[in-house]
């Protein structure tokens, strides 16, 4: 499968052209767009690439300087990465691309980045939506080293349930894989069919179970670094009190520190059986009140979801269902035959204390709608911009006592930097709950002018980060800092930045990991 | 209440003298021990204490020289160090022993230890048990910072359920403190009642509760750290994808960066209820195959502990009560009056679970049995030792497919190291019970020879760390490595060492915090 290189997933995948008629019949009522708002996207070889300045040929590597691979690999998959190359809007592209078949291999090619100065970055599924793997505004040569070769489960251990793995696994093939030692991850962003285990470590990703079996920095037990200066790695305990934790010094690394090539992590057993459900609430903060006393009370659904009315509302109307008002709370428990009655009864509570909450029963309708819908998001996000729609997503997170208060600046500062020039909206859901707090995730979409897209993105994106460190939140929860949080990353991180470049520094002298990312 | 200065716990505090009699006379069939065997601590004037090699007159700073505080301070509390004290056997004290106030007294305090090249040693509770706050062979004057006069809980968030807390805290008074604001942190290590939430976080402890709550690095939600090149501190947020995690980077760091001064701790609602209940298998081995089994479908009781067959007959009869056969496996839930369907349906399951793994139900009583008689192993290590009985703790963590091979391969280097010389024994308990592993804690007693305590003690705790090294195990789950792991923390680190030392090199450059301790 041939990943596509302006557009989410793999050619030929998407949403079906049925499904787009419809949907865009709906938003095209919302936005006031019309088919003089679509803009072809430029073709392959619109791009004038320039001539690869390294010259790798006697390294024995594999790679590759063709032009499909590198514009596919000149960036990640953010608002601002598609909407340039839809328009054909980039000028800098990785030198070459190498798929690294061993250690060996990186081991021999950072000495030579080294030594020549040449940039690496390292790269995943390619998914980033804040600019982690973007190759604009570097001055060195560059090039790119795509992990998907070194993708295998290399061993598992069936009575401790953990397995090492490759850093380059995509998440089908990581569950795939566990499967067959009896084994599952249950770690699904929504980046899953694409990203992989050292994309997910480097930006702290979270995944809809989170809320029960923790992010990625939860799960990983131990890890393998190939840094310009040496490997570092650490053993592999439940945990241990032999000094710092090494594992979470290079989770949230993005890449700067060197290149994640192995990790052990903790798995669990498959579910043999799913119970779950949604409730409406009268409002959003009823909603989230709702859960925060449910996991405070010591119970932890692995899925839980809530959607503000706003968004609510939109996805009953993508559903094609009548239009809902209220927001929805989505729960989903895990079982297996032995422990079913005490998910049973954690299930009943939830539903208890819903009920006390205002919560309304839905049954699981709302919450297969609302899963179809959500992994179709991306696509529809493709199809938008080809309209000139302004379509993202940002997240956050706080405390409970500050949540309703951020949930409603950023919103604010959003909706005036998208009402002050043209129509649109914004939206947000409750992702991750934890005991002392939650993350916000907000959507948002405007309508857009040919030639007036990436700047106006910028408003709105600049307005909400704006509102986010205004008001307690941190720039990111799970999509990590990249390029494009990079000025809100340095306030909220003050002198722990300099902790980050000393460790850099330490690490690679040169600069050379994925220069300008996370860190000037 | 006063310290007491060669021994655990407060002045006038320990095991009532009929307890110790009978406790003694029960041990000393066992050891052959007998009142010449009997030797007098020294007393307090005994010690040379060379003159302070430090003026802090004029820096206002609150501080004592006083010989009392001076010895107390000159260790922890590990083997090593109460026989060091009993015999005398000390040369080298801190200069002084400074109390800080204030964040500013800290400031001013490490200036002028930077610029006079004095080493500072945080100490909290002073109950290291691994070296971690000696003063032992630091050729530097040295000042040890006590932090108990930084004691408060600055603020708390009641409804995010997280307390903003001064380091220098000791467990009872966090607890009672908490309390006030109608939450708790459920941490509750052995050495409770007098080691520091700074402490912990330090030396990544770990508390009974912590099968389900987690370890103290589990619960640090924010940090503050003073290091002689600054502040560091990082935001307040339930989860972050903004860099690398910073709290993790400190805990573990043993007071080598800088000194904590506050931290931001995940706090939950005091317990209404208790469920506990203890459970006695054939064999160790199958109780820990049955607490496997519970953790690895989902189920996390707070408290979980299983006593090998040797600890379960030494508890039985120092409690006072037939001589029990079998390992005995404790199991405590919490509830409250909402949650309690949902905590019951766990206990039924562990129940269930158990009696099918051949457990039997043996009732609380020897849940309140073991629970006394745990508080006061430490007392009793003071009376032992008194006798010269070589007694001592040691603890390490390891994956499930290993834990029985590490179990014996420990048990029996250490068994080999007493017996070549004397008698004695060696017991065991899981402690920390993780889905992919569990912690192994050993307690080891041996008659010994007045004069060769410390000589024969080290033989068996080297016996011990090289066997847990070279079988799979952590140097360290919850004590740290301080100065004496250091021989095995460096070879289970690795390349992580230098990764360590560079973190130190940024934040230390003078190598005045703590020098010796964690690296060399």
């Amino acid at each position: 499968m041939i990943l596509k290189w302006n557009g989410w997933g793999y050619e030929g995948e998407g949403i079906s052209p049925e499904r787009v008629k419809k949907m865009m019949d709906i938003l095209s009522g919302f936005l006031g767009i019309s088919e003089k708002d679509y803009f072809e996207p430029v073709n392959l070889n619109y791009f004038k690439l320039p001539e690869p300045k390294i010259n790798l040929e006697n390294l024995n590597l594999n790679f590759s300087t063709e032009r499909y691979e590198r514009v596919l690999h000149s960036s990640g998959r953010s608002y601002k990465n598609l909407v340039r190359l839809k328009r054909g809007n980039i000028k800098t592209f990785p030198d070459a691309v190498v798929y690294p078949r061993s250690k060996e291999d990186i081991i021999r090619l950072l000495e030579f980045c080294d030594i020549n100065n040449i940039a690496c970055i390292p790269f995943g599924g390619g998914t980033s939506v804040v600019g982690g793997v973007d190759t604009y505004e570097i001055e060195k040569p560059v090039i790119t080293i795509d992990m998907k070769k070194m993708a295998d489960v290399v061993s598992a251990d069936m009575k401790s349930k953990t397995a090492r793995v490759m850093a380059g696994i995509r998440g089908p093939e990581l569950e795939d894989k566990l499967r067959r030692f009896g084994l599952a991850s249950r770690h699904y962003p929504q980046s899953f069919y694409f990203s992989t285990l050292g994309g997910w470590i480097a930006a702290r990703s979270a995944g809809h179970f989170s809320s029960r079996y923790g992010k990625i920095e939860d799960m990983v037990q131990s890890i393998e670094v190939i840094t310009p200066k040496g490997i570092i790695s650490n053993h592999d305990f439940p945990s241990t009190a032999c000094g710092p934790d090494i594992p979470r010094i290079f989770t949230g690394s993005e890449g700067i520190f060197g290149i994640i090539t192995e990790a052990t992590i903790i798995c669990h057993l498959p579910p043999e059986k799913k119970l779950s459900t949604s409730f409406v609430f009268p409002s959003f903060e009823q909603a989230a009140e709702c859960s925060r006393y449910i996991v405070q009370k010591g119970i932890f659904p692995p899925l839980m979801r809530i959607l503000d009315e706003r968004e609510y509302m939109l996805s009953s109307i993508l559903s094609g269902g009548k239009i809902d008002s209220g927001s929805l709370f989505i729960v989903g428990f895990e079982a297996d035959q032995e422990n079913q009655d005490v998910v049973e009864s954690e299930f009943q509570f939830v539903r208890k204390i819903c009920e006390r909450f205002g919560g309304k029963d839905e049954g699981k309708k709302k919450f297969e709608d609302w899963k179809k819908e959500y992994f179709e998001q991306p696509y529809l996000r493709d199809v938008l911009m080809d309209f000139c729609v302004i379509v993202d997503t940002l997240e956050t997170a706080t405390s409970w006592s500050n949540l309703m208060n951020l949930y409603t600046k950023v919103k604010e500062s959003m909706e005036k930097a998208i009402f002050s020039e043209s129509i649109g909206g914004v939206s947000c859901r409750i992702t991750h709950i934890y005991e002392s707090g939650a993350s916000l995730y907000f959507t948002f979409f405007a309508k857009g002018k040919h030639g007036y897209e990436e700047e106006f993105w910028w408003k709105i994106k600049k307005a909400a980060s704006d509102a986010i460190s205004e008001n307690g939140g941190t720039i990111s929860h799970h999509h990590g800092v990249g390029r494009d949080h990079k000025i809100w990353a340095k306030k909220e991180l003050k002198e722990s930045l300099t902790l980050i470049k000393s460790i850099k520094n330490s690490l690679d002298p040169k600069n050379i990991m994925n220069p300008g990312n996370l860190v000037d």
